[in-house]
């Protein structure tokens, strides 16, 4: 293939013509997903070995790219877009918002300060208040974009640690305090969340994982309030609980409205973790899900998982901002204005300086498929998990383990003395087998993807339902696909 | 405008439609963004204001979103991707890594682990690679991409506080350790080292600013030494170095060869932060800079800067990545698979779970435009901060600041009277108020941006050149534009 001499970087007429041939790829892309095997077929070090060891020194043509795309990346990633998609949880990317993170890297602007892209600060404030009102948080929270909510978990309990040390960042730091700070979760808390007690210098021993009940596995808060009991008494100090809306595993829903009133008493900082069930708030009849929450002081969700805004769009909201403000804040001199103190400086809302203009995403997606078309697909999704419950439930031999209070289906199947009618698990071990085997070979197939995930210390599977793509059909036929592997 | 009634999101034919119409935006854009005033010329409020208080209901047409890109946020943003841009530092968005970054969001794929994307993990470990081998950094040292060297410092500082306390993460964390950890850097590096050390928990009491050289502005090992055994025989521990190679006001460059030595003698981590001026390592005549750096344990250069891969893209090089992974890692059930072990798994080298395929832009951006060209464009803005600063030191009235190590010039105008011959300041009252006129003036105007900048306590004013489209003749035109400003 011809190599091309180049004077310089790639100019704007030669962007057009790549990026019409680019666009039209991802269409074609886009439409032919069903076909594609869901999981990646690659084994390790498959995709590294097609690509050379060196920079190339001349510009390649953009169709040698292209080719590459094609032939190397797209049988290396497992088809998250894809309708019969049931992993993790969804993380969709909608063409609208694809097309508004095409205007942020178009635009190419640099979100420092204010100054130095207002339109990128306001649009954000706009968009994060838009969400707010269709989500039913409270009046007067406002919100960030961050990256994940693993990020904004670790704002929150850096935010926690300074409140409950008067700000010992600008003293003697953690290591000067004098009793140990503790933070509370559950065991099914996202692992995000341990790590971010980790990370912000707690400890690992200075965590706890409340008990939770054994049919919901929700946080029991009579348990919460005989830890912080039994903290206090010891001399240590609580100082922030982590309450999960949306367990990763189960979708547990931790109760928002007794927790809060215990962590009140102690002064504690509530972060709700709502990162996947955020969705969820757009619809009015889900709103129980965080009833209570208006005593919380941060939640994060994320409109890249089930809502359908590219990756990485995270949102965290708070209740006071100055507070936030106050631990995250520096002013060098370079980046000083006129303006400041008049507008919101979103560096001092998080961690990174420089931050792209992602409210672009936000914005394009909500108003090129409008709200109530996205209310109408969680509503489809919420639906179509209620349908495979029962098929489950009803289904002699297969058995739903924790209640569907989302568009997650956690089941098993059970064969012939391997569990008791009152559902006693009899052999872990060839339970576990047998189940880690029919998920492999749904997985492995490429038809579609589940995820096996431990409970109660025996595996079971998630079916966790709302790729955008994915229709009442694609549920029917991974319910036909599971019967088929898991009595093969 | 008629409403668009839609069943549900946006599908890949109108996809293919709107996505053309951008791509053309764009491209128009770019070519006009000269014609545009480089600062943004909006008042606090003014973008918010004309943006509706709710999310629309029903999908909006494509033209409506265009036209208030077009209308309310071009305006709306200082254009840093000016040819006449000189603030802060270069933040290039090259068209070529614009291209990659579309693939990103139209593929949609998800980084949480290995399996998720192998292509993800894989491209990236390559480019990442293709870009240590440009830079000539140790090799064997291995690489990840994180958002923003905030970001990068804040994981190494981590990284150093567990190195430094035997894991105290996984016992009673920071706040259980006996003798308080200390941080060494100057007052002249980015603000996000002091932020990274409040955050990390070891307090700014022992964040240590080492004295400076005052001609170079580069940290003086001597006073490292100094400083750190008054510490140790106060019984404080020494745990990390922060040396700057750039600093972001006069671009200073730390010795590493002498600093290096120091720190090692106390066992402490030294992380480098090359933020900008890493991109100049492609090139062999510019390699003095980080002279010494094999012994360091990590550096943060960000493509995203002056290399031109579009926001947001940093490197942090780590020498040792199984210490990072010990203190970044989870395995949670449902993230397990067969492969462990045997692959890379990102997540485990940073704080985000989920991670965008930021490698594209990256792999789209070496490749479309080839490393020769890139090298040659980096030549050219050395040359031309060369240049402007051979003008201004040629300028009676006029002084050079700082050394011209990189392609940030900090220069001053000195009316008559307020500064002596020998460069002492007189009355720094008026000349301040002198400088922050004339830069103002220039500013506001629209023509040209820089940045000032407080160095010894009095302001000053930085030309950082090295935009993507900035050529001699735009460097010609800002020194016009400052005399004109500053002797009127």
């Amino acid at each position: 293939m011809a190599v091309r001499k180049r004077r310089g970087d790639m100019d704007p007429e030669e962007f057009r013509a790549a990026g019409h041939e680019l666009i039209d790829w991802i269409a074609d892309y886009r439409a032919r997903i069903p076909q594609l095997p869901v999981q990646a077929q690659v084994k390790p070090g498959e995709v590294a070995g097609k690509l050379p060891g060196r920079a190339p020194e001349q510009a390649e043509p953009f169709s040698r790219v292209l080719a590459d795309l094609e032939a190397v990346v797209v049988p290396g990633v497992t088809q998250v877009q894809h309708p019969r998609f049931f992993g993790w949880f969804p993380s969709n990317a909608t063409l609208a918002s694809v097309l508004g993170d095409l205007a942020t890297s178009g635009l190419g602007a640099l979100g420092i300060t204010w100054q130095s892209a207002p339109a990128l600060t306001e649009v954000e404030e706009v968009v994060v208040e838009w969400l707010r009102e269709l989500t039913a948080l409270p009046e007067g929270w406002k919100g960030v974009i961050q990256d994940t909510a693993s990020n904004g978990c670790l704002v929150a309990l850096l935010a926690a640690r300074e409140r409950a040390t008067g700000y010992s960042e600008t003293r003697g730091g953690l290591q000067a305090e004098p009793a140990p700070l503790t933070v509370y979760t559950t065991e099914h808390a996202h692992s995000s969340i341990p790590k971010a007690v980790a990370l912000a210098g707690y400890g690992r021993d200075n965590l706890r994982f409340v008990d939770v009940d054994p049919v919901s596995y929700a946080m029991r808060p009579e348990a919460l309030a005989a830890a912080l009991a039994a903290d206090v008494a010891a001399g240590r100090r609580p100082a922030a609980v982590v309450a999960s809306v949306g367990t990763t595993g189960t979708t547990a829903v931790d109760p928002l409205a007794q927790i809060i009133p215990v962590a009140r008493q102690y002064g504690m900082w509530v972060h709700v973790d709502a990162a996947m069930a955020g969705s969820a708030l757009l619809l009015p009849e889900m709103r129980w899900l965080v009833a209570g929450v208006e005593g919380a002081d941060s939640l994060a969700w994320n409109p890249h998982k089930w809502l359908g805004t590219v990756l990485d769009c995270s949102l965290l909201y708070v209740a006071d901002p100055e507070h936030l403000i106050r631990v995250m804040s520096t002013s060098p001199s370079y980046l000083r204005s006129a303006v400041d103190g008049a507008v919101t400086q979103y560096k001092d809302w998080g961690i990174p300086l420089g931050r792209r203009f992602r409210a672009l995403k936000l914005w394009f997606h909500l108003r090129l498929d409008g709200a109530e078309a996205i209310r109408a697909r969680l509503r489809r999704d919420l639906d179509n998990a209620r349908w495979l419950a029962g098929q489950v439930a009803a289904t002699p031999g297969w058995r739903v383990l924790a209640p569907v209070n989302l568009q997650t289906v956690v089941l098993r199947h059970e064969p012939a003395g391997l569990v008791s009618a009152a559902g006693a698990v009899l052999d872990a071990g060839a339970l576990n087998a047998h189940t880690l085997s029919w998920v492999d070979a749904v997985n492995t197939s490429g038809a579609a993807l589940v995820t096996p995930s431990l409970l109660d210390g025996t595996w079971a599977v998630r079916v966790s339902i709302g790729a955008e793509r994915t229709e009442r059909a694609d549920v029917e036929e991974l319910w036909r696909l599971l019967h088929q592997a898991a009595s093969s």
